[in-house]
């Protein structure tokens, strides 16, 4: 299944980039900031036809094309987001992932995201026991506290001070505003962050979480539960380490 | 002379990535996350005994060895930052640029950037009338107003909204935090991002507010005077459009 969906990935890639000329198509969703254009609608098609081709029977999860209430727990659910960082995508032609997950039974088995411009593949999990940055298997990255790392973060709960976003922020080495979810998980695979927090939606973190789960870190929603897969939710994903100082804040 | 400076540039990125795997030594300077490596001095070094050679009457104003007075309006003054982004280099061997500008009688006649990693280098000024991408020269971004585009950010102005910048990011598409001043520059001049709000020094501006002005945007002291080549101090560059949006919001 691996295979095939690294296909897909490179495809759809390919598409994006011979595209990039073109004028795009650019709609607001939930505010001005909030954008969707004709190609995350377009790869999102894309990539639901090959799913459809490769298990008909399959679910989808996706932030475009009103696929984004399917339940996770049943039967074998691909998370998508055609263009993880679409401001990104629209102001700056770079700076944005594909992101694809796989989950059986609830239960995540792969994820792929993929820097479309920098061609950097991460992809792995339970499925293959392992998490390879291209075709290289990575090592898990060192369980570095928060003190000695920098940590991503979304800037609204920043500048809120939400989640005491802004005292973990200062306890770290820094933060880093990337403006796309799949570049701070890359961040955190490759071990040059050692955590990330935001408000994120399934196919924002599914890929990533399952990821960082096969090498030892960890992931949570508010109030230290489960992430529930329901809408945007709060993130904290971490090392071992760091997630030990960022959860003592709320004590 | 920019030929000569080019090929000290890419001298000592030459030496930074074969030095990428050596355990480096970092010492602090002003404070946990103000980091100085063996590799800054050696790269400062490296390029001062360039500069000497190449013109021994020429001055130099750097952050390291002590060179951080020189005054800027007699002479030719190089401005070098040997690591820039030193904070990322150290945690993520990636992200961090070498800038180098050059100054006679006080007026910037060339700046350089080099994106070490992703060997990206933006280079011009007066001195050549033009800026040029690697080899390609590059068109002026365009005039796009703040409300129009991504704004890269100090964290620590956002924190405090120091100089409004909280302000300023919510009516811009949002803020980007890199920790890279080099890296803001060049998103500014391939008009991926529309302006840049720090503190910085001298060598961390110099450079990039030269190849700024070259491409018709403005930069920015505190108070909407000149920058003052002194110490640490409050900068902002933008688009023009962008420019008359920020310095609103202190009227």
């Amino acid at each position: 299944m691996e295979n095939e969906i690294i296909q897909w990935i490179y495809e759809a890639a390919s598409k994006i980039r011979t595209g990039l000329g073109d004028a795009l198509k650019v709609d607001q969703k939930n505010g001005r900031t909030d954008l969707v254009t004709n190609v995350d609608k377009e790869v999102q098609d894309f990539i639901v036809k090959k799913i459809n081709e490769y298990d008909p029977e399959a679910l989808i999860l996706g932030e475009e094309n009103g696929q984004d209430q399917t339940p996770i727990d049943k039967g074998r659910v691909f998370v998508i987001d055609p263009i993880d960082g679409t401001l990104n995508f629209v102001m700056q032609q770079e700076n944005f992932c594909i992101m694809i997950a796989v989950y059986e039974e609830g239960v995540g088995q792969l994820g792929f995201i993929y820097d479309v411009m920098r061609d950097e593949l991460f992809w792995g999990g339970p499925k293959v026991g392992k998490v390879f940055f291209n075709k290289k298997e990575i090592d898990a990255p060192e369980n570095t506290s928060l003190r000695a790392g920098l940590i991503g973060m979304n800037a609204a709960l920043y500048r809120k001070n939400a989640f005491h976003a802004q005292e973990i922020g200062l306890e770290s080495m820094g933060i880093r505003v990337l403006g796309c979810a799949g570049l701070d998980f890359i961040a955190i695979l490759k071990g040059t962050q050692i955590g990330y927090i935001s408000m994120l939606s399934p196919w924002d973190y599914a890929a990533g979480m399952i990821m960082m789960d096969q090498l030892g870190m960890v992931s949570y929603g508010a109030n230290r539960q489960p992430l529930t897969y329901q809408g945007r939710e709060f993130f904290v994903g971490a090392t071992q380490a760091a997630m030990v100082e960022i959860q003592a804040f709320d004590q």
